[in-house]
């Protein structure tokens, strides 16, 4: 079988891995550079720059491991905790009960609060539970930012409030997979004391990278952790990333394509980068709407601007939907993950994307929805985006109207 | 700086990462598939279908992970081992080192026999440690195959005869990261449990995979061991490779350039992709003698024929050669790990590599060894290869002598 099965582009409308841009493919197709050579500090030194910006920290260290956000998990776990240690997660979707799961596994005791799908954390329930722990038992706290499976976002700074309101000193540990370089992370501002992401969401990069910001208090405490561990071991990483070079061979393309990732981001400055995304997911939003189907996560100023889990009526399969948009359309959209498999299918709208993109796959979404037996007016929500884009078109366009 | 300091190509003669092929680049430098869509069954099943060749098994399953040669080292022992239990390692330089500290740090009580760093493991000493051992306390041999950082092979198939002669039941991991698909390796016939590589060496990747191939009793083994493990545990991920899928998003592009080096691999024939390395490596020894330089590995039957690490004189640091043909000539050769550091530098020739590149590597480590003030004949090595591979360019000739 070819690469594409319609002729033209593949839409890649998940919610992670995200379309490369042309710019960081041709940054990584060249030769290999030789890891322990000239090329490396000055290459690591500006990822280490770039990402700090994008996490927004001047105090947090930066981690970079060939692998996965699944091996970030576990890399925020076992350099901060001991087996048996009591960790407190949120579950409000797919992924942040894996990210307790695989806590579990690393043996950790770990309470996980059990939420609806439908929404972010809320503060007040951190607070709730921190207050009653007056033995500060608890050693980490596991918030997902940006939950991929819902939609659904968590306000990190007002949960470091609850933290701090609970006078509880456990550790923040966030996920930020499919948020951070799309949406605004503040790191230092949050008082974050973890962040962790892979490559191939807001950073635009094919996937194979873990990536960590590590503030002062977690590396204080990985210094004291004796958890067995070895290649996600950050102590040897980040004395060797110090003067540019990695404990083992690192995936060093990844890496060229991250700098030019990272150039593309603050060349567009990342606030623009937040608000086209705040743009472009209000459009997605309008479409839904117009069709008349519900948006999983139900508090509108929850709703993550880097994809959207749409439900679909009771009587169609969504499996059904993307199925039909994959084979016909040349259109990957996200399943429906754990207990939402078949009701729900995600669109991702992160990383490199524009108007014109979002459209399509709005069209695409609309025709596979209408074949499947979803009663809808083609075109109606097209054009209810294209209204919400007209209008920040409009403003945005401002003194320099086009003639 | 610029991608080169001097105008051509970069010869990256290290022993790994290897120069990747242009049509495994060109297999990279596209789209991001969708790791959930149709294309990931049949390029799955590919890849095991190759790698099982290039392994030599029937039996053993292929385990694929985002990450490095030293995550395949951890997910070797932290699915086979308890903590406690005990470990019998050879540490015959730096990785095979390394490789039991591994196994140290992950709780495991590693008894290390430090051998000279000049030659392979001896199967008698194998079977004399583990004919005392009548209490079967050891569960596994650790053995690396071809240790990268002095260039002598372990007879891996007199290994397995050795643990045989004494009815030692513990599994064989073996190392062979700077080994598989240039070497030959026969994971059957030698009764491997677990082999380990990396995806940057032989299988002429860029950095950012590893691969195991897992034998009935480690996975026998790995059923019952209890060890904390997410990230690496390989019976989720052998569960879903089955399917053609992955339990987290794979290295995508990594698995499209993996396709294409084993067609490239399979359509050269294994047997003349380690006849090529025989023969190159052949040269370089050949050169190496000429220049009247030592040869680290002492047994000329265990030289590799991925890498020749070289012996300078006392007079002369290593580094200084290295640095020279690095920034003059555009030539990175692999540094001297560990307590080699300064006294030897290692030639790497592996991967897709030919006569003429060879050649122009040797013609470079002279000048660098000229320049770094170490007595020789410039033209005595490149001229010594030469010799060497006319005779083996004569017979291969045969009968289609060109006119």
């Amino acid at each position: 079988m070819d690469e594409t099965m319609t002729s033209g582009r593949h839409f890649l409308q998940i919610p992670g891995p995200t379309n490369v841009p042309e710019r960081v493919r041709l940054a990584m197709d060249r030769s290999v550079p030789d890891h322990r050579g000239w090329e490396m500090p000055e290459l690591t030194s500006e990822l280490v720059r770039g990402l700090r910006q994008v996490f927004k920290t001047t105090s947090g260290r930066i981690a970079l491991y060939p692998g996965s956000g699944t091996a970030a998990w576990e890399a925020s776990i076992v350099n901060t905790l001991e087996p048996g240690d009591r960790v407190l997660a949120f579950s409000i979707g797919h992924f942040s009960h894996l990210y307790a799961e695989c806590g579990r596994r690393l043996g950790m005791a770990v309470d996980e609060v059990e939420l609806p799908w439908t929404r972010g954390v809320p503060p007040e329930l951190v607070e709730a539970h921190l207050s009653v722990d007056r033995a500060h038992r608890y050693r980490a706290v596991l918030v997902v930012h940006n939950e991929t499976s819902t939609g659904a976002t968590s306000d990190v700074g007002a949960i470091r409030a609850a933290m701090d309101a609970a006078g509880h000193p456990a550790l923040l540990l966030v996920d930020s997979v499919s948020g951070v370089a799309s949406m605004d992370f503040r790191f230092d501002e949050w008082g974050v004391d973890v962040a962790l992401t892979g490559a191939q969401k807001g950073l635009m990069l094919p996937p194979g990278m873990g990536i960590l910001c590590l503030g002062p208090r977690a590396l204080e405490r990985s210094r004291h952790v004796t958890t067995p561990r070895y290649f996600l071991d950050w102590g040897p990483l980040l004395e060797q990333m110090e003067t540019g070079y990695f404990p083992y061979t690192p995936a060093t393309l990844h890496l060229l394509g991250l700098r030019e990732a990272l150039r593309m981001l603050l060349e567009e400055g990342l606030e623009a980068v937040f608000a086209r995304h705040a743009r472009l997911a209000g459009a997605v939003r309008g479409a839904v709407e117009a069709w008349g189907l519900e948006i999983l996560c139900q508090c509108p100023a929850e709703r993550s601007n880097t994809l959207t889990a749409v439900v679909v009526p009771p009587e169609v399969d969504a499996d059904h939907v993307l199925r039909f948009a994959q084979t016909r359309l040349n259109l990957s959209l996200g399943t429906g993950l754990g207990r939402l498999r078949k009701r729900v299918f995600r669109i991702g709208h992160l990383g490199a994307l524009n108007e014109l993109e979002v459209l399509a796959t709005l069209a695409g979404v609309e025709l596979a929805l209408h074949l499947s037996g979803v009663p809808l007016d083609l075109g109606s929500g097209v054009a209810a985006a294209q209204r919400l884009l007209a209008e920040t078109l409009r403003t945005r366009a401002g003194a320099t109207t086009p003639c």
